[in-house]
């Protein structure tokens, strides 16, 4: 499967790069620190959500890697910023049941993303064990979707 | 000034430390991830408050450093969670200008923390260069609360 470099542009049928590159920025803290602003839209709060801050700590799939599900959230954004400087892997479809739709994505480790609400995504990617700082949604009512593939598609060997 | 260690309990007063450890933490993923959930209490939704992720690049201060100014924000919690494993400073108190309320601690490159609404706090303070994912609050309204201290305290020499 071809990877394609993450761009704003590129991604941005899924959701946000969260990056600092291409960001309004501006000094803060006496010039002591530079703020690169409002990087993604956060959109939790459909039928009573709350943001929910959590660390995920992701460990590498066997190769190859046989895609046998994708998921989605119809209630709300999610981000995934990596805390360490490794490169990672960001795979999406607009439908998960047409191969022809699936992307994947080659993230630096100075890039997150986020999803936006229902885009379909393959759960966390790492080429080697990684933490991630996770921004989504806690609340009430049923935020996942997943479905099951039978006919599976190796991304990586 | 005496320089404490970051603890839920230690910083209970001026908010959350954002950490793993002491975390409620499951599997998800098909077991190739392990999430620490729920680590902070985003509040950021008065008088039409949004949530805002931003990436703030800071420099360290020269030493010794003069603490010149405390800051507050009155409409929203303030979250920063460091992108490199390195030791930073966070310094607090309950009243800018009674020298004997503050508090500085010292957090882990592995610990972020939530400032509450209204709780005084300094800059950030780095030992080294360093960026932080900050998630706090974008909106209308006047979110920023600034004291000049004449009377400097030099905390780091």
């Amino acid at each position: 499967m071809k990877i394609e470099k993450l761009t704003k542009q590129a991604f941005a049928a899924f959701g946000d790069v969260v990056e600092i590159e291409g960001a309004e920025h501006f000094f803060i803290n006496q010039h002591f620190a530079e703020r690169f602003n409002n990087l993604a839209n956060v959109d939790v709060t459909d039928e009573g959500g709350l943001v929910n801050i959590s660390i995920a700590a992701a460990t590498p799939r066997p190769k190859p890697i046989a895609i046998k599900l994708m998921e989605r959230h119809p209630l709300g954004s999610q981000i995934f910023y990596p805390l360490q400087d490794e490169e990672w892997l960001v795979l999406v479809c607009d439908d998960p049941k047409d191969k022809s739709t699936y992307r994947l994505f080659q993230a630096t480790g100075q890039q997150g993303i986020n999803y936006k609400k229902n885009a379909w995504h393959h759960p966390l990617l790492v080429l080697n064990a990684g933490k991630f700082i996770v921004i989504d949604r806690r609340g009430p009512g049923n935020n996942l979707e997943e479905v099951p593939l039978t006919r599976h598609m190796a991304i990586l060997s």
